[in-house]
Order: C-alpha cells, then sequence, then structure tokens
C-alpha cells in the first residue's frame, strides 16, 4: 500500500487542521492512497504576515524530512511557505496549495479570481503568481478583510464570500479559488450562489497529490 | 453515486481507447467515480492533422450532448479538439489533455517539456499554449516523428522517448509532458530512465475530473 | 491574370454577403486582383456561438478545396472560423479578418479597442488575441449587445457604436475594430465622429490579399 | 481623385529611390492612388547606425508637412526612422515599413525571423518589436552582414539571403520579412526558394496604405 | 580625479538647469565626481512635443562628443531623447532619467506609479516603458496637466501632486516615479505626504551615475 | 549625520565580508553615509542551497530590527534572502543585490547575462527573475561550477570568469551580473577584457542605497 499524503497546517490552530480534515473526507476512498491532516506545531496560531510565511520554512522542512512514509507532501497554506525548501529535501512531491489551485482553477476556466482572506496577502499573491508565469489569466483578487480564524468560523463569511465573488466576476473571472487552507466549507454553497466554479486549493492540491499517486500502482 | 467520468478517444481506433482504459486502471476506486473510456465512431483512425482535428469537433458536441449521466468528461486527444465547443454546451465540466497535462506538469517543476508524436503538431500545440499564457513555463517540445499507432505499439518508442526526453532535458525541461493520449505505458519507465517527473496527459485530465467529483460529495 | 480574391461569409445570410460586396466596392480596380464574395450556403443564419464557428470548418475547408481558381481566401467572419484548416489545405494565403483587422489596427496606433457584436463573443476574441501575441496592446473590448443582423441593418446601430466607441477611447483605444463582417458601412462615419482610426476587418484583410497578389506580378 | 501616397527614402542614395519605384510598379493600379517615391535629399547616403536614424527626423518632419497633397506616408527604411514625429504632425496615416513588414508577416505564419542588412541594425529592430510588443512571435533575427548598397546592387546577395533564410528556418521561422528597403528583387525568387512566404516591407506598407485610401472612396 | 558628470538639461531653460543644480547639491561629496549641469542651448524651451523630443537628438551627440572629460553623462530629460544616438557616440556610461528612474523605483517597491507634467507624454513613456520590458510593474500613469514650467514654479502643484499621487496609489502603486527633470523639489515632501517612495529620476540617474564612478576606483 | 548603510554578509565566513569591505570602499566618501559590513554570524558558511537561503531569513530580521541606526540595509548575497520579510519590518530601505544588480545592468544594456557561481542557484535566479517581470530582457545564466569560497580565492576563477563571460556574449547579453557577493575584486578586470560593463551586484546595491541617503539631505 502506498503511503499517505501528507497534509501540513502550517500554522498551530487545530481547529483549522480538523477543517481540512473535514473538507478532505471524500478524498479518502478505499483502495486509494491515505491522506493525513498533520498540525505544524512549531507555526504561529495564523500565518498572516511575510515573517510568518518565512518561520515556519525550517519546521517544514524538518516535518517533511522525517516524514519519509509520505507519498506526497501538500503544504497547506495559501502562501506556500516552504515550498521550494520542502521540494529541495524531499524525495516525494510536494505541492502547494496556491500553486495548486491556481493551476486547478486554469483547467475550468480562462480567466481567474482570487478571494484573499486579508488585503495583507494580495502583494505576496501576486509576487507569487508572477513566478508562475500565469498573470495573464488572473482577472483580480479581492479581500475578505477577515483573520483566518474568523473567515473560518464567522457567520458573516458567506455573505462576505458573495460580495467579494461578485466584485471578481465583475473584474472578468469565470472562475474563483478561495485562496486560504480553511473556507472548504463555503466551496459548494459559493460555486452553487455565483453560478462559476470556485476551487478549494487544498482539494486542488491533495487531488493532484492522488493523481501522482495513482499513477504508481504498487 | 455520481456519474462517469467519461473519457472520449476522439479517434475511432479502438486499440487507443482500449490503452487508455488500461492507464486509467488505478484511477478506479471504490467509493470514486466510475471511468468510461468510449471511442468516437465518426472520429478518423488518427487525428493527425488540423482537418482531423476539426473534423471531429460536431461529433464531440453530440457526444457531450448524449452523456448526460456523465459527472465530467475528458477529451482524450492532445489536441484538445472541440474542447471550447464541448464546454460550451456540458453542464458538467470538461477537461482537455493537453491543457490538463501541460497545468499537471506545471506543478511538478518550473520549466517543462512536451514530446510530441510528429513535428507537424508542434505548432499547433505551441498556439494552444500561449493561447493558455503559460510560454514561459516551456522550455521546448521535440517530436518522436511516429504515427500515433506506431508509437503506441513500436518496440522502437521506449528508446526514441529516452532520446526525446534526454533532448528537452538540455533544454531546460524538468519534467515532461507525454503530448499524446496513446503512451501512457511508458510514462513509468520514463520518469524513472530520466529522473524528472513524466506526466501522462490522460491521467493527468482524469485525476482533475475525479478532484472535481470528490469536491461535490452526494 | 490572378485568379479572384475570394471573400467567404461563412454563414448563409446572403444580405451580409451583399454588404461585403458593398463594402468591398472600391477595392475592385482595373488592373488588380478580382473580388468575389460567396456565400458559405451551409454555414449556419448567424455565427453566434463557438457551435456555430466549428461547423463551419469543414464546409470551408472543402470550399477552399473547390475553389483552385483563387489567388487568396478571406474568411469574413470575426471568430476566424476554420483559419488553420483551410490554411493547411490552400496552396495561397489565407486571411481571417479577426487577425487582418487587428495587425492593420496595430499600424494605426499604439493601442487599439474592438467592438463587438455580442457579449458572448468577447471571450472567444481574447482567447484568439492571447494566442497571437498582441494582448499588450489591446486597450479593451466592448459589445454593441445585438444580433449579427440587427447590428447589420438596425437604425440603432450608429449610436450603439458611437457609445462603445467612446468607452473604448476612456479605455485608453486609440484605434477602432469593427469585431464583425457587416459593419463596414458604419466605419467611416464612425471614424470621423470619432476622430480615431476605425477598422472595418474585411476591408483590411482584402487589403491584405490585395499587397500578396500584387507583389506576385504575372 | 486620392492625394498619392507618397513613399520616402530616407537616404540619399537615388538608386534606392529606383528600386523602391521599381518594387512598387505593380501596387500601381488604375482607379487606385498614385504612389510616389521620393529621396530625402538631406539623409546620408545610406542610414546605417543610430546617428544616422536619428538625423533623418527632422528632414522628414519637414518632408511630410510640406506634402499636404499626400493621402498616405510610407517611411522606407528598416529602422522606421521618425515614425513617431511624423504621426504627430501628419493629418493622414503614416506607415513605417519595419512596423508594416512585421505586421505583414504575422498575417502569414505564427513565427517569423527577419533578415538584417548589418548585424548593427539587430538590437535596434529588436528594441522596436519589443516596444511593438509582439516578441513572443519572432522566431530569429540574423544578419546579411552587406552594406545597403552593395545587398541592393552585389551578386552575392542572392546566396547569402538563401543561408540566412535557411538559418531563420531553423530557428523556427515560417515566414521572412526583408529588413531592409532595398531586397524587393530578391522577394519572389527568395519565397519560390525557401518554400515559405517572405515580405517586402515597403511593398507591404504599401499595401496598407493603399487599403487606407480605399476604405475611403472619394 | 575622475571627469564630472555631465547632467544635461535637453532644453533651453535656464531656470530647469539650475533646479537639477540645487537638486542635485546632496550628491557632490568630497572625493566623489563632480556633478555639472549644462543647458543644451540649441534645445526649445521645454521639450513637450515628439518633435522637440527628436530635434535635440543630434545636438545632443554633439554635446556629448565635446565632453571628453565626462565620466558620464546624465540625460536630464524624462523622454530620454537621444539615448540611443548618445550611448552608441560616447565611451562612457550614458543615463536616461526615464529609464534610471523606473529602475530604482523597481528596487523599491513591487508596482510602481508615473507621475506626467502632460497627458500628451503619457504614450511616449508607455511605449519606452514597453521597449524597457517592464510593463507588468506598471500599476498607471497618471499627468497633472501643466507646463513643464508650471510645474516647476507654480504654487498649485504640489497640491496637484498629491491628487495625482492618491489616484496612483488606488492603481496598485507602491511607488512613484516623478516624471519630469523639475520637481525633485517636491520629492520629499510628497514622499512624506504619501507614505511610499518617490524617486526624483536625474537624482536616479545620478546615483547609478555615481556608482560606475566608484566602481572605477583611480 | 545619516546612520550608516548596513551591509550585511549572511553567511558566517568572515573571509566574504572582509571582501565585501575592500569592494565598498570607493564608496566611502566624506560627507556621504557610512558603509558597515556584517557578518551573519548564524548563517551557514555558505548559502549554497535552497534551505541555506531560507533558514538566514529569521536571523537576518533579527538583525534588521536591531540595528534601529540604519539608513539603509544591503543583503548581500545572490538569492535575496529574505529580503520580502526585512522589508516588511524595516522602515528604511532594504535592497536586495540580486534585484539591485539586475536593475542597474538594464540601466547598462539591453540585454544582460548572469555569472551564477553553482548551477543549483541558476534556477532560484530565474524564478525571482520572473517574478520581478524583467526575463525579456535576460540572455541567459551561466554558472562557474565554483564554491562561493573556491570563487572567492581561487587562481583560476578569473579564466573561468572570463570563459563563461565569452559564452554569455555569445547568448546575447550586453552586460553582465556577477551573481555572488564575493567577486568584486574581479569586476574592473573583465570589464575591460569583456568589452561590455560588468556589474558587482552589491557594488550596486550600495550605490542604490547612498542614492536614497543622499536625497534625503539632513
Amino acid at each position: 500500500m502506498s503511503g499517505p499524503i501528507v497534509v501540513i497546517n502550517p500554522n498551530s490552530n487545530q481547529a483549522v487542521t480538523d477543517g481540512l480534515d473535514r473538507a478532505l473526507e471524500s478524498f479518502r476512498l478505499q483502495g486509494g492512497p491515505p491522506i493525513e491532516c498533520v498540525t505544524l506545531t512549531e507555526g504561529p496560531f495564523g500565518v498572516e504576515s511575510q515573517v510568518h510565511s518565512d518561520q515556519v520554512v525550517l519546521p517544514l522542512v524538518r516535518l517533511v524530512e522525517q516524514r519519509a512514509d509520505a507519498s506526497a507532501f501538500v503544504i497547506a497554506c495559501y502562501s506556500d511557505p516552504g515550498i521550494d525548501a520542502c521540494r529541495s529535501v524531499s524525495p516525494v512531491p510536494v505541492f502547494g496549495i496556491q500553486e495548486s489551485g491556481v493551476l486547478t482553477a486554469l483547467s475550468r476556466a480562462d480567466r481567474i479570481g482570487i478571494v484573499a482572506i486579508a488585503a495583507a496577502s494580495e502583494k505576496r499573491h501576486r509576487l507569487y503568481m508572477r513566478r508562475m508565469g500565469v498573470t495573464s489569466r488572473i482577472a483580480g483578487e479581492h479581500a475578505l478583510n477577515m483573520s483566518v480564524d474568523e473567515s473560518a468560523r464567522g457567520t458573516g463569511t458567506f455573505a462576505r464570500l458573495q460580495e467579494v465573488g461578485q466584485a471578481l466576476i465583475s473584474d472578468g473571472a469565470e472562475a474563483l479559488v478561495l485562496g486560504c487552507a480553511g473556507m472548504a466549507v463555503h466551496r459548494a454553497p459559493l460555486e452553487k450562489d455565483l453560478g462559476i466554479p470556485v476551487i478549494d486549493p487544498t482539494q486542488a492540491a491533495v487531488s493532484m497529490a492522488i493523481g501522482t499517486v495513482l499513477a504508481n500502482p504498487l
């Protein structure tokens, strides 16, 4: 049997990890790879700044080095922290959820929009997408202006997602990426409400990870 | 239970459809979506020219319209014939294997190389990748210079794949896409031989299709 | 004497063909190539969807193959349907009016705007212009939101063209392309009204076709 | 009757002007605009350096201002000297032969190659094409390494054009632009020899100029 | 001792040269290169049109050729007139203030905004920045709509700079370039007022020039 | 008096810091800002891998936070490690030497080449330059294939620099950036030998830092 896909929540908020776990429940299939969600206990409570993003890199590298049993890794923070470093030490594929979320959205529509949690992340995302070479396909990015924790729990989150989604549609977006690891619960309702594909980036990354495992049957 | 992922071989060569079927065997998981490979009987024996690519569009559209039970479609010809038309009539996601193969490779490496079957396809692929807006990530494309049928069967195919793969690595490729629906059998051995990820585009598209199905649990 | 430039109206609306004929009257010069406008009788009444655009490809290919006397072809539908297929079978140059219209506008101004008939075409045009690699020169595209037939005949068309033209000028457009085969009658008045070059794409394509004929004197 | 298309040779070499005149003979049609080739007597004998290119700008502007009878201007030097300044003072369209040659070649093939006269011009051309925003379509540029005068007269020119043309085809060029005002005599033979379209840029610019005149019938 | 950095004001308005001189006072350090500001007496009173920009090229070339003592040149007009020609004749580095201003701003922020004096210059600047290949980093450009002379003297200039600066920040600018040689006096106050870096392009060019001199100690 | 420009060597090799100190000697001018070179004692002996690059980020952030007296910072490692994090905490400008080196080279030539120390760094540099949006100006990058320490000391370094420089010139480079903090001693001789500008990136960054200090006279 293949090893697990190890999905790492780089912040130390166990509620976020639990949410990931629930969001991936339907991706656990008999005969398919196990999917294990782990919390980076050294991480900050939320990755909300550039320094937060950088401080989790070495702990992520160590975790990747320790989990020699993994068949693939998913770094479940939308900044894709440590993606280059983890790839440089891992013998198995490492997926970042921003990268996977954006690429998956590009398979569903020509121009896509990004829903950020906080405006402060937009520049980080923009630099990353320019580095990815896909900016001609990005219609825009708008922020909910909530904390990660609040967006995961808050009752006003869905209404705000609708507003931001409509703004992105006005910008030309034909599909959306939820720019955060903790909004999967809103994916299907928002897709239904807006009438365009909505991508949860962790599901996108796990789907790609499953693909690499299934392409290598034992 | 969700409907099947319908993988359409747009040419009428049943051997190619059978090969797709075998290549996707490991993607059929209990609890996951059924994967059904069908032959477009109106298609030419191989899609090897621009006219071939265009002549399958309307038959593909009709097939998509008939299969209201599908949960997703995959057009399993590397030219992604009819992708725009099929999407315009389908209520469920439609994946082209070129698009999915390229996007999936971009999740595995910065610069990727494409292995074409015939040199005549390279221009068609180039135009499509420019339309996708991803050309800054393409290291190069080289052709095996074989027919689709020959590449699927021929004993010299693997040696030629090694040669072309090495040429693409010299161009800077850090991952490869097999630019044809019928070379999945060579994927794993070639990946092992070259030491870089090799993507079978039909597996990539089916993996993305599975992802859209699993993200919508019943 | 050189053979005719065959201008093909891919829809079966003879009124559109007649309009093309009139719009090209001044391009028929003594000693220059004859210009013949023909209707693709197999075409739909208007090419207004992706499927319409795809369904005319094979009939266009057959027409091109039959007209061995042509010195050049012009496909007079702004989606440039069948351009790749027709080129692959034609021994003489084949011009698409979108491609020719855009390139000609680029010879008149730095940033150009496109007047679409229907909003549904904008995505098709955008994908085509990205494939052309000229998007850095496109200021925007706006739709009249009329049917092809209506735009060719309707009395409100000019007022709507003025509105859309002004919107494109606000976007930065310094020249316009009329994104349809049937609006040539409005070209000169609109150019006068807006004060910037306005390109009729069929005239642009025919002008390029004449250029290839004259560069090969008998 | 419309005024003449004034084709300006910005160098003072009358033999170049005479060559332009002959190259455009077939573009003079009854009922079409007259085509008049004039020599910029203040110009250098050949425009072979950046300073040469800059020193003709003001004389070009004066000539454009004097020829109020023109229906269009063509600046027949492949550096398109003074194109911005001439456009800023002219009430009628001004075409540069580099711009027109490149755009016309883009209507004939996806990737194009440029044949420069001297290697020293390649950088000037590259900057101009980047400013045009079309570099994704340029396969390469190679120089004949001859003087303008020599290339126009020399018996070895054609053999050198074949060599350089083959090199550009190896680079991926599917059509060529002759990067000089004085090589029209070689256009048709070279096109026949290489089997791909070869564009004479002065003919391309004059063809576009004719198009603007014919689109405004008196 | 190294020769002077010769800063050339291409217009004949001595007040502008004097302003440059004051703006560069703090860049004159003991042991560093002398900085000499000179007026191009052949220049127009202000460089405000394309023809103005072109007419100063040859006088600039002559001035560069005469000043064999210079260790570097700075062309202090935001159109960078004559930059290619001056470089082609100068044995020492030649800096244009637009190029230097933009590159320096790119070292301070991801996306930058340009403050033009007059709307008529925006197109010239846009073409230049596209030629530079940096347009993906440009948030926007807005004009003060003042004459060069007025902007250098007028009391309302600062208020207008604040307005335009705020508009550029709304466009996404994270740093600004003052698109004129004569606004250095407003740099520090505007930077303080807006809270983002503001670059005076002449100071940027002189700083780069100093760098080339200091990297070659005698 | 303004505070010092603090140049941080992120590796713990004091010989590299000493080399930086000597390379910047001529940039210390009376009346100008002091330039202080410091060693990041927590850093690895050389920054030669992605993990090395990431592990210095937090120590760099702490150092930046401690040096409240600095007027600007320069991170003197060609990977620009920690540039985003240091900028996010610093009230004064932070320059990365890759960014500054590349931007400065772009002020000297149209297409530039990068001399890497080790081939393993090329991908990291390429991703960074794509993120910068300047790849259309990059002619190529080649590696010396030496360790940082070896390149700083070794007698064969200059010969290897000549080889690699010539290879980059063949690729079209018109100026070079030395892609390492420790090769300043070779800058002037290499520039003389190759006949094109050679940029030492630390000198470039310090020059830009001096510019920001001098633009704010006390």
